[in-house]
């Protein structure tokens, strides 16, 4: 089979690319080829199957038709301008996460076409709990209107329309998957507003400060790196007739409250670490989480298969393991 | 003010416009001048302020910066490919009711941006209750989730949240409302799948043949073209503070059944009208209206002030008289 995956210097993406290359397969075949794209050009490990890795933006018209027209068998579409971005530049939100987007849709709309109806690729798009706006019930199911209260949140709801349309008509087999809040990310802080929920655990355990901008009490919705790749893999092989005409799922995750992140950093740590956590209030930043839903119920993802972390301390172990993080405590 | 009628040549286009033309006023404020465009230039009658008519193209690119240069105050939506050509023609349902519609929100912005983010006019954006998708709640409420099985109420979802995403932006003052199927219409029929719900009606009352392609059992959610105008204007003035960020309301209508219109139908015109109905199943018009939803909760909509006909017969009532419908029974 051959794959494609837009987004792949991302991190979710890296780790992507990283496990299709120890897998060598995937729906139960070979992995032929695979051409990893993102705004600047991946840069994967070693692979047993031949990777093209390339730069482009998919904002650029010329580029979805580009990408698509080897007839990928499975396309990840995961690139993402982060909520932050798009809320402080709208027409660069819109740009890609909308436009780019549909360009992808279309252009494999396109090969369908082309091909008399042949081609019909299964589509892997990563969503996000960012659909979601409040006020919210207790439990967020997966037929909780759409009501986002950020650019980033429309921009994928919209998305979302459009890859259950598609579906709908026969271009394309997509499945989209709301992704918790990812935590821990690896690596550098981003321009997403959730990024401290990562920071106040990633930055301690390398002996660095970080900035908690919310309350201890800020209850959210998590789920490891590591799951988000499983979550990824199953949508791309998973089969899509129990999905009907609603192709858009609430990923599982972990509900937990800042003080629970905290405790479990403790945990691990210890409070030599717990003390690098700086409060410093922001309300920018308040004001957007405020917005954000913080518990949901999973259960129809779940049935289908897909499967996460179920504590908090899961997912800081998850962080340490994958990282190979070091701890003195 | 200046109004700018966008659909002004469409059936509740014209009734609109007559309407405001009636009035001379809105929101209070004489109308010192409106602009009405379409695919087609409309024609309406007297006015007591100056009036434009034009045909354009909202596809095209030019079109909504042009439209929305003179800063109209209020700004009516409806242009729309109706359900039936939406589904038969993906490419134009989407050039039209999607990015027709978003040049148009987008023209408003730049104008918004221009002006120093003062101009700020109402939009009233004529959405559908094909958003909804089936399965369904016994009634449907605004909370419901937005699941459209047609590229139509795809395209209205859409455009939706991006009414949304622009009025919480500040870039304009939006009001979605999804209105029911319009019953009766008069003229001609369109190339909505929804058309034999006025056919069955407006054909039998002129002494002609009607078809009805789908069970006596089928059940749908009507209003009349006085209420959908009645709607347009209330939308247009109402305080919008209280809509927050849920910026689209299902409409209040009256939930029949095809056997109690044509009971209103024999109330009205007789037993000779009702034997004009002649039935004749149509799958794909059957597979399209089972995806419809056929009755609502719209009691939000009510609290904000909007209403409708409380009855069939009422509506039916509303088409002999606005029409001057003149029956021999």
């Amino acid at each position: 089979m051959k794959g494609l995956v837009v987004g792949a210097a991302g991190m979710i993406g890296r780790k992507l690319v990283e496990r299709l290359a120890r897998d060598g397969s995937l729906r139960d075949e070979p992995i032929e080829a695979l051409h990893a794209v993102d705004i600047v050009a991946p840069s994967p490990g070693k692979t047993t199957f031949p990777i093209v890795c390339e730069a482009f933006d998919l904002a650029a018209p010329y580029v979805a038709p580009k990408l698509v027209a080897g007839r990928p068998d499975v396309v990840f579409l995961l690139a993402s301008i982060v909520s932050g971005e798009a809320e402080a530049d709208f027409d660069k939100g819109y740009a890609i996460n909308l436009d780019g987007s549909r360009a992808l849709l279309e252009a494999i709309r396109r090969e369908y076409i082309l091909s008399g109806g042949v081609y019909k690729p299964r589509l892997v798009f990563t969503s996000s709990i960012a659909v979601f706006g409040a006020p919210f019930p207790e439990a967020i199911g997966d037929e909780f209107f759409l009501t986002p209260l950020t650019s980033y949140g429309t921009q994928k709801a919209i998305v979302e329309l459009l890859l259950a349309d598609y579906s709908r008509r026969g271009f394309l087999d997509g499945v989209g998957i709301r992704l918790p809040t990812i935590t821990v990310r690896p690596g550098a802080p981003n321009k997403a507003a959730s990024g401290f929920f990562s920071g106040i655990l990633r930055e301690p355990l390398a002996g660095k400060e970080a900035r908690l901008p919310v309350a201890d009490s800020v209850c959210h919705w998590h789920a490891s790196p590591r799951s988000a790749v499983g979550f990824l893999l199953h949508a791309a092989t998973m089969d899509t007739r129990a999905l009907g005409a609603r192709r858009s799922l609430t990923m599982p995750g972990v509900a937990a409250t800042v003080a629970e992140q905290i405790e479990a950093l403790r945990q691990r740590a210890g409070e030599r670490a717990v003390k690098l956590i700086r409060r410093e209030p922001d309300t920018i930043v308040e004001r957007i989480v405020a917005g954000w839903p913080s518990r949901f119920d999973a259960s129809r993802a779940e049935s289908l298969g897909f499967s996460a972390e179920r504590t908090f301390a899961e997912i800081l172990d998850a962080y340490i393991e994958d990282e190979h993080v070091h701890i003195d405590a």
